[in-house]
């Protein structure tokens, strides 16, 4: 693609609708919308724009496409796979001022809101009226739910709940020539056409800019009991998870965390762990609508653990202490990242085919000689693999560590697995896509990204090349 | 587009890898392929296929690309929508010899089947391994989950377990050009590329032929009670769905019938009904894992429904009362279209419209003089609308008709809903798709129809004209 830089008269054009404070171009600006939170990535902006209005988004997008000027959306720039980054530079469209919540509403169960929309106070503002929205990544406090529906995230509760795909019922979207669609209809269910919803859900904002979501809600489960298990042998840990869902119980999250990984958490924290330290751990949540639910539930689990060599047991039943258990889980990530330059694969195996894909792990690490610490959403088999750069030379990380990474990733494929379950493509895992599409996958996409985006103009260069 | 007619050289080629029994030509046999279960439609292939090996799909596939040949895949027959008809000759691709379950997978919830499988037949043979598989379409004892995977098809338990689409992980698919792929992978989440398994799902036969189906499955929930309430207004009836699940029960059904369903059902069956005769009904099914937790179910619905005026509730705790009481839910539709020529509307809103729903259809019945019998998955928003033909002329069937449908699908849209909850757009509701989609909505299905089949060889005239 012939992509055009942003020039004045560019610049004039968007100042003849949209405010002053709804431009940026001042340098140090632009830079901090050059990054995003995925390893060390930089890709500065030409300019950055702010809209407020649906309207503002599509005169922008007809603008851009009419002139061949690359657009990248961002919502909080939370992403683990460069895909709000302006690698063509041009433009970083920011939804961070499509804020609001427009509407709860308890007579169906739905909410719409606008894509800047921070997922936990979402979360918070729904339960407030007794509803739920299951979807929480990690980043819970800081990402949006337009990104959310973009990258299709998904967190802990998802082995439950499913992902954020699950409770999109309609969005609308600024395609990009600036026409302005509805991808489906309010409602539960819907076979009327070709399902366009849940095409742009996950697609990374390659196909459209998302400026509202209908959104499906449930009762909110009002209780919940939290177990943190240790065990001596992670492989242990691994083969517990298939056994829990097997019990018939389905935990409303039910996560992996090795050692290192809690040991890195809590003293970051400065968080006190009562336990017999343990070389992995459980962390298994069951939720109810009444309290005489979650008793039953815990036995069943107590009963699998204990017949998986579990060394140890807490049972988190006051709120504090539950908050100090999922303190260590979901900074994890955040902590280990600041130990070193790292990447971060967002593996995903079918569950029962865990134990084995942690097992993989071992051998490569070993084999390739690089650190890594693993921690995730083991119910849904879905493990991040952080790698830590530490005292690897630079040849090791450029050239020998994207061979295991590969074949990393050829092992998820074996197990019925793919190379992202939450985390997108992206920028980082382009080169590894191959792993698991054929020729004929990237020409279908390439077809679809056509359709939709005929210049190529918005976040090109992600997922895969047009 | 100019398609070709098969020719005697096409035979013989397809002869060079299919059995003799796996090739029809008799007029009268063909005559079985050009019906489904869609009003009066017919339309004869010139030829029938019915090749048991994806392979053979693919060369099926290959052959009529090249040769521009028309292929309409059919499952069971059962569609209501027209979209296994072969409105343009050619062929009829049968899937009913891809009817062998090949998996079912405890340990990972997980079950892989072909196409051809009967809906009831997988449900029983999962409960067999204490799992259950949701989706359970009118039609259960006949379709096959190769046509409720096309149609995104649903049935009455979707109020609490979503429709096919929430089930279906991956999908192996022989493409209009012959190339076989898997859309994703056997994994509970997935953010890798776009969603092709979600896009197969519900387009209706008409990207791809499904070969192979992922499908997710969930423990079995034991136990279960129904409860079968008669009011005097059908607008209460409709009135008490949103409040049922605002109390914070979901119901694994909550079904409408109307008074003529519910009698000629009764009386087709001969089935005696001990209850004062309501205008309307509900059939509410609670589900759980344990006996303890279906009552205080049951007596928030006693709650909910004596505030709407109920006139009686009949609890149904044996198996053969609840047989009963689904029976007659289940066979309205079979014996509504036995009494004249009719056309059934698949009309879905969001839930708490379906008063406002219910009330225009009773002014559009008046205005228009038709007679009609509503029935349907309330807990959705979908109510199925049969219109008959009875005594109308065929100039108000054929002209008058369309007009008050188009108000009908108007309404629809206008209460957040659209055009087919479950049944799909096929032939028969072509005309009313520019209702809910505007130009650009076409724009966009032609293009990815184009990336999937370049000389719209498959399932040609369903859903849009390419």
């Amino acid at each position: 693609m012939d992509y055009k830089t942003t020039k004045d008269s560019d610049l004039a054009y968007f100042k003849s609708f949209l405010t002053e404070s709804n431009i940026l171009t001042d340098k140090t600006t632009l830079e901090g919308y050059g990054k995003d939170h995925t390893e060390d990535l930089f890709f500065e902006p030409s300019l950055v724009l702010i809209p407020q209005l649906t309207q503002d988004v599509s005169k922008i997008m007809a603008y851009c496409h009419l002139h061949c000027i690359p657009v990248t959306p961002r919502g909080a720039g939370t992403g683990l796979s460069g895909g709000c980054l302006p690698v063509k530079k041009g433009i970083v469209l920011s939804l961070e001022k499509f804020n609001k919540i427009l509407k709860i509403d308890p007579s169906n169960y739905q909410a719409i809101v606008e894509p800047g929309v921070i997922n936990e106070h979402f979360q918070n503002e729904v339960q407030l009226q007794n509803m739920f929205y299951p979807p929480d990544p990690a980043s819970k406090g800081s990402c949006t739910l337009g990104g959310n529906v973009a990258h299709s995230s998904g967190g802990p509760r998802c082995v439950k709940y499913g992902t954020t795909r699950d409770y999109i019922l309609n969005l609308e979207v600024v395609l990009p020539t600036g026409e302005i669609i509805q991808t489906g209809a309010n409602v539960l269910k819907n076979s009327t056409g070709y399902n366009l919803t849940q095409l742009m859900v996950g697609s990374e904002g390659t196909l459209g800019i998302i400026t509202k979501i209908t959104i499906k809600l449930l009762p909110f489960p009002a209780y919940n009991t939290l177990l943190l298990a240790a065990f001596d042998s992670a492989l242990d840990a691994c083969k517990c998870v298939p056994a829990i869902l097997n019990a018939g119980i389905i935990p409303s999250a039910l996560e992996f965390m090795d050692k290192r990984g809690v040991e890195l958490s809590t003293k970051a924290h400065q968080i006190t762990f009562d336990t017999e330290q343990g070389n992995a751990y459980l962390l298994i949540e069951v939720d109810a609508f009444t309290n005489e639910n979650l008793m039953p539930q815990c036995e069943k689990i107590y009963e699998v653990l204990e017949k998986h060599n579990v060394k140890n047991i807490l049972l988190a039943e006051d709120t504090a202490t539950k908050e100090k258990f999922w303190k260590i889980r979901r900074s994890i990530g955040e902590v280990v990242k600041k130990l070193s330059i790292y990447k971060e694969e967002d593996t995903v195996v079918t569950r029962a085919n865990l134990p084995e894909l942690y097992d993989y792990i071992s051998y490569l690490s070993n084999t390739y000689g690089f650190d890594c610490i693993c921690y995730g959403h083991a119910g849904d088999g879905n493990l991040h693999v952080n790698i830590l750069k530490l005292k690897m030379s630079d040849d090791q990380w450029n050239i020998e560590l994207p061979k295991a990474i590969r074949l990393l990733f050829e092992k998820c494929k074996e197990l019925g697995g793919t190379i992202s379950g939450e985390h997108g493509i992206g920028l980082v895992q382009k080169p590894y896509l191959d792993v698991v599409f054929q020729p004929i996958h990237f020409q279908l996409m390439q077809g679809i990204k056509r359709t939709f985006d005929p210049h190529g103009i918005l976040n090109p260069d992600k997922i895969f090349n047009m």
